[in-house]
């Protein structure tokens, strides 16, 4: 017994109070869909009136997308040792072709499972694990691909749209023709769509039967860009209870999906608290797990430890896996003249196996085999790039895109096994060559979703490579990327902490919404629309609830104009109330109401009536209310 | 008397510890020209050899460009009321065409002077103005356009190169081909070069004969990115000490130029003292001042008050002056229908004259009365861009086309009194729309300089918006944008206190680098290389040295890993001390130095020799020293 476990029996019971407060100016609300048990859950931004000086109007409110789950919703009860309520247990279970495991399959799992010095940190109250009937195939692929729309994929569909059909038409006419570089960027999102997508391989959806507490969701460069936050511990920093938490805190800051990289104590017992309180897919790298198994010798890995720790995380609900099977013995050599060498923590692994074995990794060997437990358990794979760069030097270099060859052909096979794959990229790439690498992915790799981290620009702001990286993540968010890892400022430097988290986040839910503008998704600029007219009409506090983090927008604003009056204030501290440039607008629009802007001639006429109006009236814009 | 005038007696006489503490890591160095007065300071950034563990050498010191002036060189002494020392004074009076005024020609500034209320925040110790002998023109244009190379050019030529011909050439071969979407990039930059820019209006030399404290700089998409800090107060906060505090802390953080934007009381004082103290370019927008002349009222604005302000600042030596002249009659009602409206402050208060009067502002009429003022004494245009969009709705509509086509068209007439010359831009613009204002803009201003704000690709996260626009700001230097204005997390929010200029100036710095890259600067990859090198070999304190914030950088390592001994570890707290990616490197280095790297055949042959003899090593990568 150590310090941890009583931390996480205070902590897992209750989180934190700013990690579950509610999210300022909004509500929970859920789009049902065609069956009462599908219901999509979005965040409804509630707007204020327009002011009378501004021509006095209602503002719709706007739904937004939602990653937060029950933690925002004041009518679900949260206990985290009991987990959360598994919202697709019925789908799954309807399809009939799973069964209940009367026990865990793996070794490993069994064994942790029967520790009695485990009692004290174990996920008590988990349902017994799912697995397909023995030569079923449960991936939504292979739903996809034989024509049937799942639940899940209509969930998705209701999801992406955002409830497009109640933004106003203002802000729909008001968006700007996209650039998508060839992507099929739909109008509305049916479900059928979803299956196509799914079932070509250009989308996936990381649900593992063993995951039903999961709301759906996709990735494709077909759908809204997601963001991925990475949490996990290390052997040198942090236990259960602050990952759980960090958990909660990244979905609230609207991470997509979240990947538990720990590589320290408890690791089996971390991801069982993880997954049965997410609401969002968690994604794994097996690989360090099971070096954990052979205590870091990475010569010692074999198939069977790699096996059984799959099927350990598989019948966990991990949604997806880091499966690093593209570092080939002949790649590893080409990384010798490198500035940084192999810098993947999966690749380098794999690499000194390679070297110690002098063979190609059970990874590769046993990649059909990998397929087998994948489509058994609905597990996706994000196919790792081991050889990735870690500096602006190494960049789209030999061993990096002679992996991405062979991941675009381990595509293809898991294709033939119906298993959902994406493809995992950079990292360092300067601007010039980042197109490269979407070219390239898309190319090699049939349009599998691409999942990036970063990439970040240059080498040279360590304490700022969220910023480094957000620059490239919005560029290759725009050239087609699906999902875009995040990077905190603590990037090379430590583990991130709750504050690295959130602004990791705020600066990927920007990337990956600058794409989703730049590729012209329906409907995407409705948010940035209705912010501005908020802003325009000084509607403070709809200008903070409208953005990415109410609570800091809101605390910025009050460091210089503190008092409550100033919320509704036609200034700000920037121009002060002397003046203002927002103040002149409006007086020219209510010109243009009255002489009409689309005649030139006529306005020019105008100018010299209003003129004189307008210094009759005292050259102010605003008359006293 | 008020409280500010005490305050400053105390501040400006010491200025905090925290803005002229030394950069760790680094020393001031001068490089000498082609006589005794060209000295052009650098930061050398020392760095310690390899460790043998990584083949044992020793890493020359890199050199890098260096905005901060005085305030970092141990050599000088700084004393805020005495100002700088005036290094261009001899270069200006050598050239025999200025004469020395016996007094202030603005009967403001003369006003100003004698009142003996503002005794107590009186800048007291500066030189008499300076202007051009009768019918002279004093520009580093007219100079440039007669063949003429001025020491200042010398100067930049020196400091653009950044000591090219000390950077290894190990760290010279490693970098990428850029993509410089047609701009003239040189392998090393000659005085001639920087002449012939300057000639063809492609490049500016901001540096008014009354501003001789200043370092000579370049801003033109053939030379290094630039970034340019706003401070200023504004009647609702901020005092003169405040603002000379923030003009060194920008510097520090690699400001290129600040621009004083104040808009309170105070504001012809505050100007004083902040330029004598400034190595760097000093902008302002003169209507600032002219409308608080006229106590806020636009409509008053007359020519006359207009022009005394711009003679007042010309020779208080400000740099560049934002004039609005291209905000016409006909395109304010184009902005009528918009979103944002008008939100550049320059622009709204033309717009309101505009409107007010019924003609073409005086800016406009009088443009050539102007570029007389500027020819006199080197002050250069950025001529404003009025109508920007303050909105991702707004983006690169009618009103602001309009007025960029009309700024081209000034640009000429300026270019015909050979004033040097540069164009704002926006604003708010979403990716896919960022190129074509580039396009535009070098293609109606004749290639004339482009600096812009942000611009901010999405509109949905105020308090985050250094991120939101230092993508666009990235990706429009890329394509040609030569000053980067930053945008501070405080962005329509408040005014920027001492952090937020840090974090704003930290994102910038970021973006005209990854632009730099990006376009292929020679040299530029050598910071990039130098860095990942030592990240690579575990140099802690090398990495952040070269890092743009090494005392940021330090602090977050140390969060995790707070022991001086962990400056050397070989890992991090990343992945710990049980496994990291980058000790596999070392091993696969060493094959290769055995085998050579380029004979894949003997290599695959080797491998299993390899194989072997590290299992018998232990398969540790490292042996104990």
């Amino acid at each position: 017994m150590n310090a941890i476990p009583s931390e996480l029996q205070q902590q897992a019971e209750q989180l934190s109070a700013d990690v579950v407060r509610p999210i300022p100016g909004s509500r929970k609300i859920h789009v049902e869909g065609s069956r009462p048990d599908i219901r999509v859950p979005m965040r409804e931004i509630t707007l204020a009136p327009t002011s009378t000086l501004f021509g006095g109007e209602d503002n719709a409110p706007l739904a937004v997308y939602d990653c937060s789950g029950a933690y925002t919703d004041p009518d679900a009860t949260i206990d985290l040792a009991r987990g959360l309520s598994p919202l697709r247990a019925s789908w799954i279970a309807e399809r009939g072709d799973t069964e209940v495991l009367a026990g865990l399959s793996s070794e490993f799992g069994r064994k942790r499972e029967h520790d009695p010095k485990l009692d004290a940190v174990r996920f008590g109250s988990r349902l017994q694990p799912r697995r397909a009937l023995n030569g079923a195939n449960v991936t939504q692929m292979h739903y996809a691909r034989r024509g049937i729309v799942t639940p899940e994929m209509e969930f998705i569909a209701i999801r992406e749209n955002q409830r497009i059909e109640a933004i106003t038409e203002a802000h729909l006419l008001r968006q700007h023709p996209g650039h998508s570089f060839g992507a099929n960027i739909q109008k509305l999102i049916t479900p059928e769509f979803v299956r196509d997508e799914v079932a070509r391989g250009r989308a996936i959806i990381p649900n593992n039967i063993n995951h039903p507490e999961s709301e759906p969701m996709i990735i494709g460069r077909n759908f809204l860009t997601k963001v991925n936050a990475n949490i996990g511990n290390s052997a040198v920093s942090s236990g259960i209870a602050e990952e759980v938490e960090k958990l909660v805190w990244s979905m609230r800051w609207g991470a997509d999906t979240v990947m538990d990289l720990s590589t320290g104590k408890h690791i089996h017992e971390t991801r069982e608290w993880i997954i049965r309180n997410s609401p969002v897919p968690i994604g794994t790298v097996p690989i360090y797990q099971a070096l954990e198994k052979v205590d870091g010798r990475a010569e010692e890995l074999t198939w069977e430890i790699f096996r059984d720790t799959l099927i350990e995380q598989a019948e966990q609900g991990v949604d997806y896996f880091t499966i690093h099977a593209g570092v080939l013995l002949r790649y590893v050599p080409l990384t010798a003249k490198r500035v940084t060498g192999i810098v993947s923590r999966g690749g380098s692994i794999m690499a000194k196996w390679c070297l110690a074995h002098h063979r190609e990794s059970f990874l590769y060997e046993h990649f059909e085999d990998i397929c087998e437990i994948m489509k058994a358990y609905d597990v996706a794979f994000s196919l790792g790039d081991g050889l990735r760069p870690g500096s602006i030097a190494d960049a789209n270099d030999a061993a990096q895109f002679g992996e991405l060859e062979t991941l675009g052909e381990l595509t293809k096979i898991a294709w033939k096994h119906d298993v959902q794959t994406m493809i995992e990229g950079p990292g360092h790439v300067p601007m010039q060559l980042i197109k490269e690498n979407m070219d390239k992915q898309l190319e090699v790799c049939g349009e599998a979703p691409f999942y990036t981290l970063g990439p970040l620009t240059t080498d040279i702001a360590p304490g700022y490579d969220h910023i480094t990286s957000a620059i490239g993540a919005a560029m290759i968010g725009w050239y087609g990327c699906a999902m875009l890892c995040y990077v905190t400022p603590k990037e090379h430097l430590g583990l991130p902490n709750k504050n690295d988290v959130r602004e990791g986040l705020m600066a990927y839910k920007i990337a990956a919404h600058a794409a989703d503008l730049a590729k012209g998704h329906p409907g995407a600029q409705a948010r940035d629309n209705a912010l501005s007219k908020a802003r325009f009409e000084f509607r403070w506090e709809d200008q903070f609830n409208l953005g990415l983090d109410p609570e800091r927008a809101s605390e910025y604003h009050d460091e210089t104009l503190p008092k409550d009056a100033h919320k509704s204030a036609h200034f700000c501290s920037m121009c002060g109330p002397h003046f203002c440039s927002m103040k002149i607008t409006q007086d020219v629009r209510d010109y243009a109401a009255e002489h009409g802007v689309d005649e030139q001639v006529a306005l020019a006429e105008g100018m010299a009536e209003k003129a004189s109006e307008f210094r009759a009236a005292g050259a102010e814009v605003y008359r006293k209310a």
